[in-house]
């Protein structure tokens, strides 16, 4: 059995969940109405997949503490923290130079670390589906070596099996036609592996037109920006897609396991470009796959989204905490969440539609709820006053 | 010269403020932005009339040491405590019963705790005009006595006189058709006595018809509830007009001064039946007079009058205390007001029109500012849920 090694991407901090989120607190801390933090729910949710000592965490220098703390029992060494935020293309290359060499042939499973799934056992259940299609399209690749005459385990035979290994995205059934997620176009089914396909193209998010055309046509899906791919094949891509990138983080694990390391990655990582693994990477690879999972899943953008991760009440309301509301409708109203109340803060509304309404113990945020995505500007508005500590 | 008494009635507790006004923290004891609570600055603004050796405070029960101890260097004797509200005729009754014992010949100035003043000079100068427009009338009456033969001093002289006394109420110049006030409209001008007229009528809060008609007239004030008049002349309006409650008022009165007073008002007050000034007394008493001020007074009556005590900014924002506000308009917008939190606490707001945010150390309150007037249904519910302490 071929091991899965699980990485969570955790270097975002979340800006649009401001005042909950902040520079120390970032969104996959927050717990939201549940028990635990995204990123606890994150990993948790993958246990059947793979054990505490094959998780894997890439996170921000500002929040690394935070977040391994959560995370009790993690290994220190599997803990990557990222000098500085050069988007997804870099984090995830930095997990697979690790793996590479702790556990070169292992399956690594990206997952962002503060999205939500509503349906777990659906989603490990196409986790699984993509391990399984990487590992059928290996053993094609396989067949076709042996039968060209190739000894199996010679050179040419790994080199030949090497170039057709896939990296595999979870394709989100979409529900409605958002306009807020990047789509997966699906090309050919891939045989006897049921919901895999080839993929045709990956397309940016798009208007609401494009996206109800996407919609009717059932052949897209959402990216939910979830890989599941061998170490090397992604430093492959690199390699030959982002050179300049694969050189520096070349250059990094080279020091991997010395005392050097922290030096080296403190110079080198934030040298490299800022660019996503979607554009640096997927949209020009030729063997991605996509398989379709179908799981209640949202990247809970925005204090928008939030209706994904708590059920609204009968008025349309997502209400957390000690909430009132009198004729109140389509409203999220949170209150006294994660340590930034001491719980005993009320919330009381009246009369009010499409509202937002989030407070915490030292900051309170209401705005139209059409302006979800503008919160940074909040943000960046009280940072400019000199409030540091309220970002 | 006739001295004058002070008497402001801080008998409510301003539920239309809530979160900012509570049980134990009534409208008065807030500052609104000002260095000076509202029952402070009520007093402050007539220091010229009178000192505080001739201050009175009629208070409720709940929060009668809050406002006794905001007011440092009252006389005890003169914080009246109402065991419970009965509305304004038994409280200004039972101030008038303690006066005309105390200081039978003074003129009583009859002030409500809670309103804001912009021109206190001019205010004042109303006052004086309604002290000097009684006193007139007394002359006229006097010399009437005098031609008729009656022998100043005596019995008959006295009775005639008194029966000629007026109660003079100050007449707001209205500013804008406001339906959430009550009117007086003038009779005939006292000659000699600029500003001062008889009462024609007084009317309970118009329709916004009617109060463009009243506005366009020039012949209506809006009623402040203020009054000037001997402590006397009410004593004997009630005696006709209300008997029930004179006579309820005179057993405490009896009993002034002894050691039983705490017990026998506590006993007597709370069968007295509520009823108010200008319905009980003011509208069915016939020597009524007006006396025209236009002094920027506002009865802050709830938060969509926060206008007048603090200046809206270039888009019609009233703002107090740190507050960041992006694309928001004709907000009203409350961080950190008295005592409610350590000052530290930021609301920012983005994209919002026409909402009030109030935010306290343990309470928000969010609403369309069209629902002003109904806040106190907040306040029920919260007692509904058992959050005594938040109301």
């Amino acid at each position: 059995m071929v091991p899965i090694e699980i990485v969570v991407i955790a270097g975002g901090s979340g800006t649009r969940f401001w005042p909950l989120s902040r520079r120390r607190r970032p969104k996959q801390l927050l717990s939201l109405g549940g028990d635990q933090t995204l990123l606890q729910r994150t990993f948790e949710r993958v246990t059947s997949l793979a054990g505490i000592e094959r998780w894997w965490m890439v996170v921000g220098e500002s929040h690394s503490e935070a977040c391994a703390d959560s995370m009790i029992g993690i290994q220190k060494k599997r803990v990557l923290v990222e000098p500085c935020g050069r988007n997804t293309a870099p984090a995830i290359g930095l997990a697979a130079a690790h793996l590479d060499k702790a556990s070169p042939d292992s399956i690594m499973v990206v997952l962002p670390a503060d999205h939500h799934v509503g349906e777990a056992e659906r989603f490990c259940d196409g986790l699984i589906r993509a391990r399984e299609a990487l590992l059928a399209q290996e053993q094609l690749a396989a067949g076709a070596a042996t039968k060209d005459g190739l000894t199996p385990g010679s050179r040419d035979y790994q080199a030949r099996v090497r170039v057709s290994e896939s990296i595999v995205c979870l394709g989100i059934k979409p529900t409605h036609p958002e306009t807020g997620y990047g789509y997966i176009e699906r090309g050919a089914a891939l045989s006897g592996q049921g919901g895999a396909f080839k993929v045709a193209r990956f397309c940016e998010k798009p208007d609401i037109v494009r996206a109800r055309e996407f919609l009717q046509t059932g052949r897209f899906f959402w990216n939910a920006g979830i890989f599941v791919m061998r170490p090397r094949t992604l430093l492959q891509a690199l390699k030959w897609q982002l050179p300049a990138v694969h050189t520096d983080l070349m250059e990094i694990a080279e020091h991997i396991g010395s005392p050097d390391y922290e030096r080296v990655k403190a110079e080198v990582f934030p040298r490299i470009s800022p660019i996503s693994i979607d554009y640096g990477v997927m949209e020009g690879f030729s063997r991605s796959l996509v398989v379709e999972v179908d799981c209640g899943w949202s990247d809970v953008g925005s204090f928008g989204a939030l209706d994904a991760v708590i059920e609204p009440d009968a008025r349309g309301n997502v209400v957390l905490g000690p909430v009132v509301s009198l004729d109140t409708e389509r409203c999220t109203v949170v209150a006294a969440e994660d340590g930034g109340s001491d719980g005993e803060h009320v919330v009381a509304t009246l009369g009010l539609r499409d509202v937002v309404v989030v407070h915490t113990e030292d900051a309170t945020m209401v705005m139209d709820s059409r302006r979800c995505q503008d919160v940074a500007a909040l943000r960046a508005e009280i940072e400019r006053r000199g409030w540091r500590d309220k970002t």
